[in-house]
């Protein structure tokens, strides 16, 4: 048997709850009932198999299928969801007039299912609501989040050694992956979105970069098998190619996302320089990037810094473009906001965001950087400090 | 550019569609558009990001978002949902009486998106359609699924080299990673259902495998971190303790599922006892598994096995129990047909299933085998052929 608070301290949670309910006030949101393993772990801090109930007048039950063994007051052991409203009865705890469900992420089924549980209440969707509240971190998400920086710069910073002269993308990408596992990644690499697929990271090496993918990540690569069609292919890394590395860093429960380039020698003039407009943009965002900014204002800025120098041809992909240059990371590898020409989102203090305005080359590769920064008052804190400039191999 | 079918066999799609179109019409079920990523996969030969568009009048059309590039006849380039109706239109295809979409895989909000595209036709669930029509494996699947299990077997084999004394179980699983990275392992395993989680396979290590997950899988494990409670937990490796590796046999697209067990020295007669067990009842299996064979009968001849012998508060957990003894595999690690108590499902000529009777034994771990099987005429071919006795570290 263990205490349900075992893993994360209760207040914690509280802080957190407390987000969440302010944002149901907001939006004229009775009470939620949540099952996708982000937002459990998110109001729980750790992964059950079951439902979070939690409405604006201070309840929080968790029902519970699997594990077996946990203890708590707000703890109710289920075999299926329909006992949950006979459950809430006996606790005294009144039908809302509105439940709130993933309506975004669960599946139609589930959500009919749980309907019929609800009978007299409206039901509204609450993906919004959990992704704006976790889009604002607590104080001890953000020590999550710097410490995965920690481990993931270190990992990095092994690279160069890990790398043997005549590796191919694929096997350079193996040994990164070793070396993260050993220093604690998780592996796992939580995406929202069911489409959404990738394993432990992207290594595009040359010419691969520019291979369109199904997904909507900022960069490609055809991989090598077209049952994921994304990332490295193979390819032998050879003098002139850039190495783009974008590997998993979730070493918490919580992701930075980083990106740096590597090669043998130089690369071109062209690569070059649009490296270096990536690691100017990133500097500058750095400054302007405060509580209060659009969203879609930093877009603006990189695009127009990058057509200043001539490389728009270049700027996200260039056979397919991608729509955006940064995103919230946290639980999620794409979390709010997101930093596109007609997000909505402004940021907001504590918000964490992944810059990547990066460019594919042709017949070089990709090159630019990423980072993930902290949003403060005075601008953004970087917690994926690897040197920014393109290492040799 | 490239044609939309240069990956598989244009008559290896045809053959699956037909497959699917039979299932469709037992069903009543006159259209599909299909947008999981497992079942584009499947009707198409790779992934993409869009819908697929099947009808039992013989059409078959790939409505593309992602990636640009792909030519053929069945191709149309979308921006949104919203366009399909009017192509469909523009190519004479009448509107059908119903469309199955994917009701337990997608979104709430995406089906009503989609919904909203043909306000004529009813909206079924297309889920079980295409769960069965790829329970049922094609030659050419078959192939990819024997090639797994030689990559598969090739790794188990190297286990007892890549195991140093003094290792942890995450140490020596992430030695298994590389191992079946560097042969070809895609990494990328492919579980239906939103809430299962699991990164790369699972090795337990004593005491370990006793600890219950939130998880639908056949073992537990405390894993290294709350936000994903499954697993190795960093134990370190000692004698009398039984390791069960069960790790990811993703080499193709389509999966082999197996399970070995190694040890330090000697292991207690129980837990010798339970594992004998296991070989017993796959072995038993694998001459009475024939087409036609129900799946609970299989269930309950394990369940009579395993009391014969007095092994039952072991089987298949002890702490936690899992409810079922076998699954199929293919594009995901579970397919039909479950092998479980109250299954419905009969064995077909061509199913792939995975059995796996295991033991957790108390102070101990987990013993117990499990092996990939086509279902043949004859009894189940075995393609996960690694020694089945427990194994020396």
């Amino acid at each position: 048997m263990m205490p349900l608070h075992a893993l994360t301290d209760a207040s914690e949670i509280d802080l957190r709850l407390d987000k969440v309910r302010k944002i149901m006030r907001d939006m004229s949101v009775d009470a939620l009932l949540l099952s996708d393993n982000a937002n459990v772990f998110y109001t729980l801090g750790r992964v059950i198999a079951g439902y979070v109930y939690l409405d604006v007048d201070g309840n929080c039950i968790y029902f519970i299928r699997r594990p077996e063994g946990l203890t708590g007051h707000d703890v109710e052991y289920i075999r299926k969801p329909e006992q949950i409203p006979g459950l809430l009865e006996k606790r005294g705890i009144k039908v809302p007039v509105n439940v709130g469900l993933e309506l975004s992420i669960i599946s139609y089924a589930d959500v009919m299912r749980i309907k019929a549980l609800f009978p007299d209440a409206a039901i509204v969707d609450c993906t919004p609501v959990m992704r704006m509240a976790r889009s604002v971190k607590t104080d001890a998400e953000l020590q999550l989040l710097r410490r995965s920086g920690i481990k993931h710069d270190m990992v990095y910073r092994l690279i160069p050694q890990l790398y043997r002269i005549g590796m191919s993308d694929v096997e350079l990408q193996i040994e990164i992956e070793r070396r993260s596992r050993l220093e604690g990644c998780l592996g796992q690499f939580r995406i929202s979105g069911q489409s959404m697929e990738l394993f432990m990271g992207n290594v595009l090496a040359g010419e691969n970069a520019d291979m369109p993918t199904p997904y909507d990540f900022a960069m490609g690569g055809k991989g090598v098998d077209p049952s994921l069609p994304v990332g490295a292919d193979g390819t032998v890394i050879a003098p002139g190619m850039s190495v783009m590395v974008d590997t998993n860093g979730n070493f918490t429960g919580y992701m930075t996302d980083m990106t740096r380039v590597f090669s043998l020698g130089e690369l071109t003039e062209l690569a070059l320089k649009a490296h270096q407009c990536s690691i100017e943009i990133c500097h500058r965002m750095c400054r302007e990037a405060i509580p209060g900014t659009k969203a879609s204002d930093l877009y603006a800025m990189a695009v127009d810094m990058v057509e200043r120098r001539g490389l728009s041809d270049y700027f996200m992909g260039h056979r397919q473009k991608a729509g955006f240059i940064g995103h919230g990371v946290g639980i999620e590898i794409n979390e709010l906001p997101v930093i596109a020409p007609r997000s909505r989102d402004i940021l907001a203090e504590n918000n964490v965001v992944a810059f990547e305005p990066k460019f594919v080359i042709p017949k070089v590769g990709a090159v630019g950087i990423e980072n993930t920064y902290i949003v403060r008052p005075g601008g953004l804190e970087c917690i994926t400090g690897s040197p920014e400039e393109i290492i040799a191999l």
